[in-house]
């Protein structure tokens, strides 16, 4: 394995186009031939509070550009493992065309980006917009196998309608269970007042979600949390970056107090690629415009990256 | 006339709660009974690049608590006028309710607001949200008489259909000249390039549209812009704070440099008030997020203060 | 029990005019009839660092839209409790008076809201401002009966006096002791360098207090805290924001590393709540020119909901 | 005359401690020995609405630097002249000190840095701090022959006496002309609502008070405005960065649009420097907390590094 | 001539990839194939005061995006004209390779990036990074035939050598007359102090500089400024950011009040365009951190968007 | 012991000249006489992401400000103990100069400060600028016998040569290990990705590198990590902001997640003063642009005051 420091550009993470991870942006998407398609999804007219997520994919993938050094993959000295080596081949699809005041289109496209992804074999990674672009990508699953959801969110978006809102953000994971291929949730870090009454959480539990708060998912330790996913399912995960405590992702619509911590949620996600196959992932509610220092859009591409890394180090290892 | 400082509470602006001008709020719309009802619309799903002026309303109210010293009226020394004497009530009608992801709804709860600011025979003054809330406040003309409108904007909005959108925030004057009630648009501080492509341009001239840019609206000077709108019109005012250079008006959703300095805009609202019949105002695109120093939601504040002053005192004066 | 969303409005948080969880403002303190009254004390001229607390009432009203979710209570799924159903009656009576260059008449007209909300019966909770607000709060409850003081704070505000000044963000605690109603006082969160001098820890210690740091808290645990607490001690409770980490709390005039995190804080308060009968509350120093992203003034309004949740299950509890 | 490049330090603008200029500090009042003395009054409780001024002088200060290149003095291309030469001693007193909730403490340290300056023959120019730090300025001039001011700035601030506050930012003119060395005012640049009410203007004009609007101003010309004060008089300046337009003057506590720009006040500057002996000036109001881009503190130090540099060159013209 | 709505993607201006104005990245220099070829310089090490300028060519591609929208050409209504058809084919090459703490091998990159897309034919324009990078930018037109260089500046940018600095962001007007291709300067805008002496504009007019102040250049008019270049000259246009007034264009690294306004620039740009030929534009100095509304990037885009249109307005009239 | 509250200036930390800790500023460093001289090294020229840390030694001592209140050292009542009596002489050296484009020679001038420092005795303590002013600072202890590096720093900073760059700041620990006088390094903090590749961690280690990240140093605890140098070693403590954690640190150029907070560095710098000798610190790396709250600069502050007050406090002990 190589660098391409000698042989080529520094390419210092300040210099260059904005693609995710500077990794080549494939505009026709019936030509994806990738092991990783990631997609932006810029629609925030699904909130409830702070707008702005639309300008989430743009910041994740700047921010994502600091973690494109030049080496031959991503050395970890804790794992003293190479993430991410060239061999896994990332694109960047660009963004689902987004069409103002106009929800059902708008979502159209994103179904129709990840399934171009699914298409072409690639894993599907979903950049938020808010939380509502969850609903078209795990629509895009139809048809491709049962998958179990794996939600890390301050809430729990179970709200089935309200004045006729049924594809706002407070309502994608509702519109999942309805999924023939969805064959249950597992709802890590719900805390506080939302916008889910305690009808949605009592019908939450009804249709086979397991909802864990953080103090309780600190309680059983991150790889306790992953124990209860049933063992062997496909999973799908859907990170919202207000899971996090708003001390590190303070740029987000609707920030709440009482979070997860950085390790908490890494410690997650590399337990459950050891143990689940992944084969979808969609991070939600990066709203730049609250993030003047930048640490948000940075911690959803730090995330981003190593999740990938946890997946394709999995999957090497057979 | 007297003041409330020697009898009553100091009242600087930074105490109290924020409805606009401190003025009181006035929650059962069927109660009305004012000179002026202001109604916020927190409406920002048309826009087409920058969001957040769902929050334009609280940032203008919370700024025009500036203007809300507790003297009996606002003496002008240029003027040598006293404006908002006591006599002129303004009462805040709070928001027209929104509903996430859903354009018609939420349009329609802005229309039912600017109704009943009419039934009750006071000036509806609404401040958006983004431009698309004219939309239902020209609807809620309908019955009421002729009106032509005054816009003062970078942006023609003047697209017909694009995506099958027809209500989002390029649309609102296209969608204004079908209304039977509007007999004429002037169009005053276009510039640059926008949403509106020249056949729109043509079409809007062809139906009856002033045009003017900047640079011509300077040369014309603020009393020779109003001079070209039909002698006894009675004038519905939209005025789109990116009218405005982004020196002044940098909150806003799409700012485009070469805009109007204060004066102009101030001068040509008041030699408006003095020849015509102002029956209803918005003031649209104020989006804080983008607004760090406070100035645009001030300019927004002062300009609306300082238009309702002219408008009683030229009815003042008969 | 109903929530209003079928009968009336969706009202999203950032829709309408901001009194506290958009709850009723009562302009006439001599009509107050409420469980709770919240009164903002916008008053700055006590800091010794950075000032701006006094836009902390309208900061922290606005946050606290946030947590107006139209439900009939707030449900949590930790504590499967359905906290300040509607039967709780919280108003908001808007701001206290502030005679700018003037202390002793602005604390006089803090004094005076509170002593209109305890005369009315109602739990007075105060926003600040700097901590300086405390003084007449405390001064109010004189003929109310004996109070034990829970300050959550990152300094101990002990100063006696210094170059003449007595009333100034540095002095409450010191001030809190002379009054004869006051019994106690437990301080919490003490941390670092301050205005207190060593003679100032010494002096409270003679008087009564109970002074721990943040890790002498977190090592007795939350019930630990409370627990030294003198049984039956009625609780009047004044938390800085500046006990808390300014991760999360970085809007305030002077930030101290080291500080709480929120369930530190929120067990704390629950714990509290539980044991003791809660007869005030204030909460200072938020300035929201210090918070670009929220947080702040986010955390300043969740803990109060949070609080008066608790406050309120004890009581319906008998 | 030499720079110190070729011997010294470059000494860019970003390197040093940041007193006015880089002049050297002088903490020992006693021993001034300078043609000018730079004093901060870092005092902000007489404010109406947003405070903050208290960190005006330190801001100034930082954006001065950016004028300290090492030449000797400043060259002007279109003056042809070189300005503020080595023989122009500059030096920088520090800051009076300042004591939270006492404005009379405050102000006598304030007036006790002044007369310092005088006593020593120095040019004294005190950076604020709100507008009522003028009121110890001019105190201090007791004694030291007449004075006409010369204020710039968007408010009037003759309120005599409201609630009992008579030395806020509303009130240094009313109490300038109380002293019986202020033989008149001119007051350029005052616009829109503010704290002075109706009878403010009345009462000013009665004093001897000339009063100029923005507009006014410009239509006579800087000359012109110049020409109107008495022929003779020795200047007092007192600007309040308020009289600038907001488009580059954000970081104040209450900005008024339609303000000056940049050449208006310069030029009014340069004029009365030519024509009058300057003797004081102060520069109030800079918030640097409302200036996140830095420019209002940059205008501030380019205005008063050129005012100085008027001032001296007409000096050594004799 | 046909709009690309219909066919294909809505496409608005957050959506997508940030290439300039979303024009396709050509990363492969050796088959540029077009009219215009936009190069990124994010090089900011030569800067005086504040840096950050290395983000600039990011901030203007993003700006940029909000000029795409999907029309065949932007109409302009005040020309009635139609700027930048289809025809006109603009590619983004990315950006130059940047060596942290090498000065010569990133000019040298940002030298083989112009050179190659002269080699193409195409116009190259470079955006900065600090105005050294100028310096490389003119080297490349080495054995391209005469030109002209029109700076548009707050700074003369003429020191040649300060502690052995000849390649800082002070130097390069002085570099550029050096070189043997460059026959003359036009700089326009150039005010107050800066870090060239009264030596350096001695020397730029003995070596045949033509330097005009902002109030000079009013003075003239556009038409009067360019009147004054040579006839017949090829023009390369050097546009420093800061040239504009800081109303407008607060986000560079050393702002200077007294600046140019939009339509100052922009008159003379169409101006030159009309009556010269131009070669080459670069613009320089955008430091997005000192930007946070946005104004400055947008301002850059804005201005470079219009510069070509001209320029490619007047080729296809000949 | 006494204050000097009583006696002179109440001395508020807003008030006065912005030296570190208000200390005395000494010019000439050749008269240093001083038991701590603070240094400047405002160099961010060898930065990869962001830069800006040029304002670094400005921003931290404005922080350093609020912790100069007046008392006669600074009590910890944790401690129980008085940190930095007057007996402890801080002064403040002002900034090396630095020459753009120069690392060189810039580094140089730092290098000659650090030289001054310890040829007067006095402790010498750099604030940066970037990690890259760490080799002009290991380079002055050249003579000055053995050390050993405690590194906190969230990067290994162990590249040898990349693109010939030998002197930025992803350098510097590998310069250290060349200088004779360095006898180990211990290393903590490190985590994720970054410009250190695999092999420069396998030459680390043989280097005699101690590598810890923030997880291996959680459990080893603060005294267990600082068990691990060797007993007897004088240290030099190198902290780079961007070991802690974002959430309290975001005002930096390569911020990392997953860091340390406060007590964690806290209770290292307390241990590691106890057992060692310090003879060398520097902090690095705070770029205030990225800190729009203060809290990066204020941790800075506070960091260096206690671990100066931790170093003399084991002095006075013996």
């Amino acid at each position: 394995m190589t660098n391409n420091y000698d042989t080529g550009r520094l390419n210092l993470p300040f210099v260059g186009i904005s693609t995710f991870g500077k990794r080549p942006y494939v505009e026709d998407w019936s030509s994806l031939d990738a092991d990783v398609a990631i997609l932006g999804a810029p629609f925030d007219a699904g909130t409830q509070w702070r707008s702005g997520a639309r300008f989430g994919p743009r910041a994740v993938r700047e921010a994502s550009t600091l973690f494109s050094f030049g080496h031959a993959g991503a050395y970890d000295h804790e794992d003293d493992a190479t993430y991410l080596p060239e061999t896994v081949r990332i694109v960047d699809m660009g963004d689902a065309d987004i069409i103002h005041t106009d929800t059902e289109g708008s979502h159209a496209n994103i179904e129709a980006g990840v399934r171009a992804a699914l298409a072409a074999g690639a894993l599907p990674v979903t950049i938020g917009g808010d939380h509502s672009v969850n609903i078209p990508c795990i629509r895009a699953f139809d048809g491709q196998g049962d998958i179990h959801i794996l939600q890390i969110d301050a809430h729990l978006d179970f709200v089935d309608e309200r004045h006729g809102v049924r594809h706002g953000h407070g309502n994608p994971m509702r519109r999942a269970v309805e999924q023939p291929c969805v064959t249950g949730l597992t709802q890590v870090g719900i805390r506080n007042v939302s916008s889910t009454a305690k009808e949605g959480y009592a019908d939450a539990r009804a249709m086979g979600s397991d909802i864990l708060s953080v103090r309780q998912a600190r309680a059983l330790g991150p790889q306790g949390v992953i124990d209860r996913i049933p063992t062997g399912a496909r999973l799908y995960i859907t990170i919202d970056i207000d899971a996090f405590c708003p001390s590190i992702a303070p740029g987000t619509g609707t920030p709440s107090h009482g979070g997860f911590l950085y390790y908490h949620v890494l410690e997650m996600l590399q337990a459950a690629a050891r143990r689940h196959e992944v084969v979808g992932v969609d991070l939600v509610e990066v709203a730049p415009d609250y993030d003047p220092t930048g640490s948000t859009a940075i911690l959803a591409a730090q995330v981003l990256m190593n999740l990938l890394g946890f997946v394709f180090h999995a999957r090497s290892r057979g």
